[in-house]
């Protein structure tokens, strides 16, 4: 997305001045102004242009929070989260300047409650923080995108990636959530019981809301017990269509499957060279087993016999820790693995989702896209879910390839939400997938513009996202 | 709770009379007016007071909603959706009088999508008329709240039920939805993809809002597999303690438990009574397994030494249907178990949710508090996830023991957010509830409140339901 296609967020200039003021005497050193801060708190992730903030403040409590909305709302200052910069859509860049609110340094765990699987911790403790300090209770928290990303940002952009087939995403696992509100009020959305009908559910309203809504400060999570036994593998497939075939089967027949991940064709020459795996250059399924040793086995073979039924395999699986480890590592190494194929050249990250059903026919038609247009764009993909994402790998002083990949992009859009699915299975919409919204869900953006005029008046919580 | 104690809403007359008179011209038949329909179209189901409607409309389509929607906020008239009357707060009492908005004739099932698991239903059609209408699928729509309720009524008191445990309540069930909100615009919340961080969760925004900000007329809900093999039996406990403690270590060492119901020593004399069940008076689980022949059985084996640690058994399980099917059909008979434990009472149904590690807490303090006050009151429990239910039997001739009641759900509300619970886990708050939700949410009915001015400014969607 060229700089000129990202819709404009007027500059209150005057009011953001005050603001930092205000803020430089009220925080201190938690208050910074650098340049290179600033840009590094801005998008730096993919292809979107850099919009650095004015000033980056760094909370170190709720109060801190309040402080820094209550003085920008005073000045009508934009007040952008930020958690570790992985987002992917622009979600983190300042359009309109004002403020980057920090949360990386409120990185407690406030309590872990063993016996009912959940856990309170701050919003700027990121998934592998969280994990390390639960290795010892038997507990993990399963949701992961990937990036070491900080629990708040996930929620905010509703993250899930490979074992959200098995354990949900975001959504499904914020028990409830306390935010800073537009007008500095603390509102925490519910308790901790397992489900509550307890009027709306402000919880997954700000889950997926990109910090337009609130400041998100502290999150009450769902965890899941270290699975028994664990057991996966990798199993080539004659074509795309077979392996969504065999993840359709699975599904189906009710195989819990835990992980269960499309490589296509291209991404697995990527990997190989990569990451020095032994497996042919076809699309691939990887995938994972959750429970007893008994149950994993059982699931591992019936796993074999699917695929070997639609022309794949030989699946070879293990429950070795090791082995498994060296496979998955592969698998969270894609990215980097295709931004090798063309030493160089700046990937642009894009992720849509379908109804299973259709997922054979929207990444076929999306790699004959891919050919005919020339570029150059493995595909990896959470299946389970029916989310796949295209990872176009550019050269920046090619003016004619970054117009065709953009091309590209808002043709597999389109294509997507065509056929039943979405713009964004897990990225969020940010400024990158904004222009796609209204196609996708019509009257519903004006909902959700009612929602945000309700809760912020003054558009002061990043503007400039979701929607214009 | 008495009609003093429901909060009023202003009735405005002349406003109603119109809107009665212009639907009289446009739906024909399709309004009524006899007194008798009104007052089985106001709350009849638990012992808070019938406000009937002025008018009933009965929807054939969307544009039939949409056409009361828009008429009655015309002229600034109530409306309240109605599936099957069987919510038990209050939802579809009219305390402002208006147009109660019946969508029973809306029974489509719209679409199958069996390779997605999922279906599009009109809101009408109830649960049992879906399942019985996709029972060649191989697939069935999980989520049972007892009642055989509408799936739109279901979604918007976020129900739950026997199943939740495995899979889900409404919340996690619901793809997406179609709902006329109060502008008449007809909102699509999205399409069919399994995950999506598309913008706001408009979705789920809706779910659990009880007709106060839109009238969902579609749904696109995720269905599961039938069960290749099921199990399931009765076990015995010593006591509520040690069977929340068995409920704890089956759901901590990751048993897919797919039901696991508490029935209290009461509940259970009440079950033996009415539908000859021979099990010891004592307090009982009642648990149920799904999935292959060797899986369930392999469950159902490691409850049963679960539970023998722990002092209970013995747990006699089966995998033959019709034993099965005895069991469960007692289970839900312990609504009609109970009330014929004292003829003549009226029921006062309540329930709440808490964290499962304080759930035996909450149950006993409970019992001790029906004990000393003297009331009737069996307790039947979804404790797989911290819900229960309580079932005052009353003589609605004697003040002082419906002041008593009153006095005693007020009591078990309070106990139950004290633990970081909730008022309601499944019934919703419709009236019933309204005076809890500021103890438990605090500054969080606020900004219900702004969403709900923001997207029904003149407050015609059920007013005065979930708060004031």
């Amino acid at each position: 997305m060229a700089l000129e296609d990202i819709p404009a967020v007027p500059r209150n200039a005057q009011g953001i001045a005050a603001a930092v003021g205000v803020l430089k005497q009220r925080l201190g050193e938690r208050l910074q102004t650098g340049l290179a801060l600033r840009q590094q708190h801005a998008h730096t992730t993919t292809y979107i242009p850099n919009q650095p903030p004015d000033a980056v403040a760094f909370a170190e409590s709720v109060e801190d929070v309040r402080t820094v909305v209550g003085v920008c709302a005073e000045h009508g200052a934009p007040v952008i989260a930020y958690g570790t910069g992985t987002s992917l859509e622009g979600h983190v860049n300042a359009p309109g300047g004002g403020v980057s609110l920090d949360m990386s340094r409120m990185t407690r765990l406030i309590a872990v409650n063993a016996e009912d699987l959940d856990c309170t911790v701050e919003a700027g403790l990121t998934r592998q923080g969280l994990n390390a300090q639960l290795r010892d209770t038997g507990l993990f928290f399963p949701i992961d995108p990937g990036a070491n990303a900080s629990l708040g940002g996930m929620a905010a952009t509703r993250a899930s990636g490979t074992n959200a087939v098995r354990y949900g995403t975001m959504r499904e696992n914020v028990l409830s959530l306390t935010a800073v509100m537009a007008d500095g009020s603390v509102v925490k959305t519910g308790g901790r019981a397992r489900k509550s009908s307890a009027g709306y559910d402000l919880a997954r309203l700000l889950v997926g809301s990109e910090g337009t809504l609130g400041i998100i400060t502290e999150l009450t999570l769902r965890l899941a017990g270290i699975p028994q036994a664990i057991s996966g593998g990798v199993c080539p497939f004659p074509s795309v269509a077979a392996a969504c075939q065999a993840t359709i089967a699975t599904i189906q027949l009710g195989i819990p499957v835990a992980r269960i991940e499309l490589v296509n064709a291209l991404q697995m020459r990527a990997l190989k060279a990569y990451s020095r795996l032994d497996y042919p250059e076809t699309p691939c399924l990887f995938v994972e087993f959750h429970g007893s040793e008994a149950g994993v086995a059982e699931q591992a073979e019936s796993f074999g016999e699917i695929a070997a039924d639609l022309g794949g395999g030989p699946f070879l699986w293990t429950s070795k820790a090791e082995e498994r480890t060296k496979l998955w590592q592969a698998r969270h190494d894609a990215y980097w693995a295709s931004v090798a194929l063309r030493p160089g050249a700046r990937a642009l990250s894009t992720d849509v989702c379908v109804p299973i059903s259709r997922l054979a026919d929207c990444i076929a038609e999306t790699e004959a896209d891919i050919a005919k247009m020339g570029l150059l764009a493995p595909i990896v993909g959470h299946v389970g879910d029916g989310n796949f994402h295209v990872l176009v790998l550019m050269d920046m002083e090619n003016a004619a390839e970054i117009a065709a990949a953009e091309k590209f992009v808002a043709r597999l859009n389109r294509r997507a939400i065509g056929m039943d699915g979405t713009c964004t299975g897990e990225h969020g919409v940010g400024q990158g997938k904004m222009g796609f919204l209204p196609g996708e869900l019509g009257g519903g953006v004006d909902v959700m513009r009612e929602i945000k005029r309700a809760l912020d008046p003054k558009n002061i919580l990043n503007p400039g996202k979701v929607f214009s």
